[in-house]
């Protein structure tokens, strides 16, 4: 259904009808919110057992007091973990803190102030306005850093093998002010796709065209998160980082937080053991190191590798129904309308509105009790050029809430698009 | 004992006795660290009713899943329970992550890139070079945070009722590119004073000198950490700048690191909530929020400012004996050769050598396995202008390790004095 075959009189009658239809949804008085990507309480209590007691329990590795000072890396038990989780050698891991976010933060304002690779390469020396690449649509909060930080933001598409590396190549060998990029490599946040091998390969020659001082941000936050079969196979970038040669191009980052807790995990970054050696320095300064004991909680609790991927299969087993039924929802009402993704895993679905919609799409469903992303929250400076992306996070609502809200953002959608075209008919 | 009676011949002869002595010290092959002040693990042990179950029960105040994202600062029951330690209201409390280093860099990166109070105020855009007061012997890390930042730093003695004030007054005065001074009001670190009220109150007034964008950063580090008797009083400065219409000069920082568990307990953060609305904004980018889940195990284990106290009583039997050894031993060993302060709290004492033998000193226990904290490192830079201050840390080693520490940090001492005296001789 388009409307392209309405004639002006059907229009108006099909738009009164919606309108109807939507008065009546907002007179059920939801209060639904579908904003941001956060684990259900069931998911959640999967991981209860990190709280068992210790019994006494609390030296590790050769002598290691868990809950004194020290370890600016953390345990050399969670660095494994997270190397088993990233694909990376436990020796270039940090075991870190409560957020992979703070880390992230923590290189690039290392690397702006005190330099990538030491003394004289401090990116704020290099001029200005420095530059960074956003995948788009992507993940705010990174935006936020980068915007915080002071760098232009250039947008580049992501498309279902990955961001377009075409357009990626250009900037970087055209503008020595880009200092790096984004990247959500598997189950990309908001579209759900994962970078396929070529891809991949494209990133890891990409720090020869860029320069010893670009970094690739290679947010790993949905490894593990796969929800439908097999899953999306992903090509290791720092092994093929190494075998190129530009292993120093590359940070990746990732952590617990959807495995275990939402802001009560271990967060990881890996990078060359040059990188890691100037980005010590600058931690050092800012923290006596992370929550060890937090660390071992979480060793004991999943294990290794295998630990993980048996708990995130019953995250998948909460999930997946609510990503099914979101989908269900978007096939029966948006089909000719608007497009979406089919992700294999991760935490979200992007949805593809008629052009300039989107944000009237968010504010009628707000009206109705259906709290959404903020239109154009998934793009750097909160502006989609195209209003049209929306982000849905099917993970914390129940299935029942599911089935309450879809109908709301589906009527909305509708009434959004045949009000546009009354409009401009 | 001053050598000042000894013949030239006689000091020969001495310095001969003391250095057989300090090689038969050496001889027995200690290894021991009175570097840093870390709690003992039975002090640790203490607390290991932190890591008790959770029975299902992890929703606080009105519908916060501690396991779930959000709170940017923490808990109400945590920041309640910051409020209690600090003596600010729990409104004025940020509950932060692991550490009030942290806390402490943030705050500061942010005052210098954004400003103290938001657009306009950004202490960076004051001109070059920015200074920051350092009260000396200090906290090493303090120093190192400033340094990292590119602020020069300058001077100011503690004396036994808090630091120079006249000083302080005198420099915030004449140079408005000071932006700041370190604190440590309570046992302060290393001399184990705690400002008089008086100073406290000088200190409520010294925004109306510095203007608007100077900060205090109040680090009360062991304001519950008394070990003997009543413990020192210390005045309420929060209280005493509202008083004086100066609540936007201090910022309050403490944690439960020596309370709980070093590393792994909660840092608070206080500041009237005009510096609370501009810090966030900065903190917001940083960091999805502080580890929830252990801000609750904390809550349920502390439970107020009274459960901490009875906490704090528990350690000071542990460590009240550790004080006494190491005094009894600076009585009967360095009296008439260094002075020493003799602390009713905090984590150490501060000894005064003779001029100009402090690295020697250092340098000698290491070579007999007695490992003490850097000549210098009280200061900033490293350097210590006499080359005077030693600080030991009683905590960590046994009763039995400071038994067999103290001897080898005596007679170094002598024989550092001994052959200084040669030399002049």
């Amino acid at each position: 259904m388009t409307f392209d075959s309405l004639s002006p009189d059907d229009l108006v009658s099909h738009e009164r009808q919606l309108s109807n239809e939507f008065e009546q949804l907002k007179a059920t008085g939801l209060q639904l919110d579908l904003t941001r990507g956060k684990p259900s309480p069931e998911q959640l209590s999967l991981s209860d057992g990190l709280d068992a007691t210790f019994d006494g329990q609390y030296v590790v590795d050769g002598g290691t007091d868990v809950r004194n000072y020290g370890g600016l890396f953390g345990i050399r038990e969670a660095r494994r973990l997270g190397g088993e989780l990233l694909g990376v050698h436990e020796d270039l891991v940090i075991a870190g803190g409560n957020a992979s976010l703070t880390l992230m933060y923590q290189y690039l304002s290392n690397a702006l102030f005190y330099g990538p690779l030491g003394p004289g390469t401090a990116w704020r020396d290099e001029g200005n306005p420095l530059r960074f690449i956003c995948v788009v649509p992507g993940y705010d909060r990174h935006f936020t850093i980068t915007e915080s930080l002071g760098f232009e933001m250039v947008n580049v598409r992501m498309q279902d093998t990955g961001p377009d590396m075409d357009a990626i190549e250009r900037h970087v060998r055209e503008d020595p002010m880009i200092k790096g990029i984004w990247c959500v490599p598997k189950y990309q946040n908001p579209t759900g796709y994962t970078f396929s091998e070529d891809v991949v390969n494209r990133f890891a020659e990409l720090g020869k065209i860029a320069g010893p001082h670009f970094r690739i941000m290679w947010d790993n936050a949905y490894v593990v998160h796969t929800l439908f079969g097999q899953g999306d196979p992903l090509a290791n970038l720092m092994d093929a980082c190494q075998k190129a040669g530009t292993a120093d191009s590359v940070v990746i980052l990732g952590s617990t937080s959807k495995i275990t807790r939402a802001g009560s995990g271990i967060a990881f970054l890996a990078c060359s053991s040059t990188n890691l050696s100037h980005f010590k320095q600058g931690l050092s300064v800012q923290t006596i190191g992370p929550d060890k004991v937090n660390q071992l909680r979480h060793v004991r609790f999943l294990r290794d590798g295998q630990g993980i991927e048996a708990h995130m299969q019953r995250h998948a087993e909460i999930v997946r129904p609510k990503f099914e039924a979101v989908l269900e929802h978007l096939v029966a009402g948006l089909e000719g309308i608007a497009t979406w993704t089919r992700p294999n895993g991760g935490y979200f679905i992007s949805v593809e509105l008629p052009r300039g919609t989107a944000a009237t799409v968010v504010q009628l469903s707000g009206e109705a009790g259906v709290k959404l992303t903020p239109a154009g929250s998934t793009f750097p400076y909160g502006k989609d050029p195209d209003d049209s992306n929306i982000r849905l996070a099917p993970t914390y609502p129940t299935l029942e809430e599911i089935h309450q809200a879809m109908p709301v953002f589906l009527t909305a959608t509708k009434l959004a698009f045949a009000r546009q075209r009354l409009e401009h008919s």
